[in-house]
Parts: structure tokens; C-alpha cells; sequence
């Protein structure tokens, strides 16, 4: 399922650079999968809890599991968000728009891809970094706003066009609020202390 | 912690609405105090499948409350956001928007206390109401971002006062997103049965 939300964001992120209509179909059946793949693994956590009734370490990754597992179909969503924008980009025409949406696709498929390593080998380190990384994609949506905002007081028709690119600059900074949220679960798994709102995690 | 949850975003609505930076403040106190809940709230959920050993429909329901936990703490995110948004237009300055946001933020708030009386009372069938209001406010926010993209294109001067209303409007339908989740985890708990992706939920 991990790999399933991976390859939903890199596809969705290629999709939009490359204005692919067959990539965005792509999403949209990854996207399925993985609401099917959530159902099933909250239905094996759950009777994993009612059979085995494990304890400790085994409780608390299986906790972890269940949160990772709404992070996850949500990034599916997300990246469902950026197939959206592509396609309307399709119909309303192109712009040239100061934003390096490469860029910030990396960073945040960086992120998952981290924090979806971090999960696979128990990395309490790995997901630390994760977490440290989320200011930095703050920052680059932030500038993409406000440049843009600026395009379009400029430029009143691009207005669709700056605005499409705002929100594929949101959807890549939700993408990564929810790689650091698995990080978040990954830490609380391996060192069962709860890291939440010691550092400052920005959900917008 | 649902009724911190609720009066954080019945207070960031009224901060925003009245333009009252004292309100902004008491949901920015409210907010920290749902953080420390969510951890005690999600420390006792462990503590109880890990002595307890629930099995069935109490398990179901830990399940259930850990998951509401989360949906819970990002609503309180989401007041927040609100709040950011009314210090904004406070230092920006005022403009007439065409978006009627008392109705939008009564309605938000509405699917919220529904929302939590469903998880209080285990009443699967308001539950049921909540998801089904899910919709309107979807066509609210489409709505509100079509009028502010319309004003943008004729009166770039008010870029960021249009931008403001677009974040805001899409804040009070994340907070309706939050609140259709949690009626999900009520039909679950209740019900047993996984009703996700049945209806089309919009997560955006």
C-alpha cells in the first residue's frame, strides 16, 4: 500500500509536468487500489488486535498501522487532487508560471519515499529526518504562493492558470504534511514516545 | 476533546465573521489544549488495549476513537488556519466578497456537532445524515471559488482579498471533510461495516 501512495504522488507529479492524460488514468486506478488495499488492512489490524491481543511494541506498530494506513489513502487523494488541476491546466490553456513545480514533486515524493523507508526497517532516525524536512516544503509553497498571487495582480488573465498552480503547490505541501504524519507513527512505534507538537508540524 | 474541537471552529467562524482578534486568540489557546488532549486521549486507547484486552464492539470503538482523535486535533488545525486568515484580512484590509460565509461556517459547524452528538449517543443513522451533508458544502466551496475567481479577474486590486475568502472557504470544507470522517468511524464502530468510499467522500 505504501508503494501504491509512492507511485500515486510520482505518477501525479509526472502527470502534471508532462500534461499526460494516460499517467492521470494511471492515478486514478492507483488511487482505487489503494482505497481497496485501506479497507483490507484495517480489517487485518483489526483482527489482529481481537486474535492475538499482542502487547507492547506489537501493540503500538499495529496502532501506528491503522493511522499510517488513513495517511496513506489520503496522500492517494492528494495525488488524485494534482490529476484534477492537470486536467483542467488541459482545458484552460497553458501559462508560463514562476513556480519550480519539479522541484518542489521531488522534495515531496522525497518525503514519502523516506518516510515509507523509515517504516520498512523500523528507522526512528530516518523518520526524524522526515520531519525536518517538512519546513523546507513549507517554505517553497509559500514562495509559490505569494509569487503567484503576484502574477496574477499583474497579469488579471492568468488568473485561472496562477491559481491552478497554487493549488498544485497545496497538494504537494499536503502530500508531505502526510509523510511527516507517517513519520510522526514511525517514531512512536520504535521509541513509543509521542513526538506530535514538540517540533512544529504545519497542517494547512 | 469533541467539544473543544467544536467550539474551536464555532469561535474561529465568529473571529473571522466579526473580524475579533480576542476570538482569535481564545482558538489559538483552545487549539493547544485539543493537542495535549489528543495525546492523553490516544495514550489511554493504548493503555486500554494493552491491559483490557477488549474484544468485538469495544474494540471496534478504541479503533474508532483513535482514528476520531486524529480527524479531531486537524479540525482544530483548521480553526486555526481560519484564524491566520482573519489576522491576514485585518492587515490587508476589508473588501466585499461575494461568498456568503456565515452560511458556509453554520453549516461546517452544524456537521460537526452532528458529527459528535452521532459518536456520543452511538447513533449510526445521524451519522449517516452527517456524510450525506458532505455535498453542499463541496458545491458551497466550488461555488465561493468560482465567484472569487470571477471578482479576481475583474478587480485584481483585490487579489489577496479574494485569496483570503478562497482559503477560508476551503478551511470550513476540510473541517466538514474531518466531520464526514468521523461520522464514517461511528458507522464502523456502530455497524461494524466499512462504509468508506461507498459514497464519494471528497477529500481535497
Amino acid at each position: 500500500m505504501a508503494a501504491l501512495s509512492q507511485q500515486a504522488v510520482e505518477s501525479a507529479v509526472d502527470a502534471y509536468l508532462q500534461r499526460d492524460k494516460s499517467l492521470c488514468k494511471y492515478v486514478k486506478q492507483t488511487e482505487a487500489a489503494i482505497n481497496t488495499a485501506q479497507r483490507e488492512l484495517d480489517e487485518m489490524a483489526y483482527e489482529l488486535l481481537a486474535q492475538e491481543q499482542p502487547m507492547a511494541i506489537d501493540l503500538r506498530f499495529i496502532i501506528a498501522v491503522i493511522k499510517i494506513n488513513g495517511d496513506l489513502e489520503r496522500i492517494g487523494d492528494q495525488a488524485n487532487g494534482i490529476v484534477r488541476r492537470t486536467k483542467e491546466i488541459l482545458r484552460i490553456g497553458e501559462a508560463d508560471l514562476p513556480v519550480d513545480f519539479a522541484a518542489m514533486g521531488e522534495f515531496a515524493a522525497r518525503m514519502i519515499r523516506s518516510a515509507v523507508q523509515a517504516l520498512l526497517d523500523g528507522d526512528a532516525r530516518l523518520a526524524d529526518a522526515v520531519r525536518e524536512m517538512d519546513d523546507e516544503i513549507d517554505r517553497m509553497n509559500h514562495r509559490a504562493y505569494e509569487d503567484l498571487l503576484k502574477l496574477i495582480e499583474m497579469q488579471p488573465g492568468l488568473t485561472q492558470q496562477a491559481m491552478n498552480g497554487i493549488l498544485v503547490a497545496k497538494h504537494l505541501e499536503r502530500i508531505a504534511d502526510h509523510a511527516s504524519n507517517i513519520a510522526t507513527d514511525v517514531i512512536f512505534w520504535i521509541r513509543g514516545a509521542d513526538v506530535r507538537h514538540q517540533l512544529s508540524v504545519s497542517v494547512d
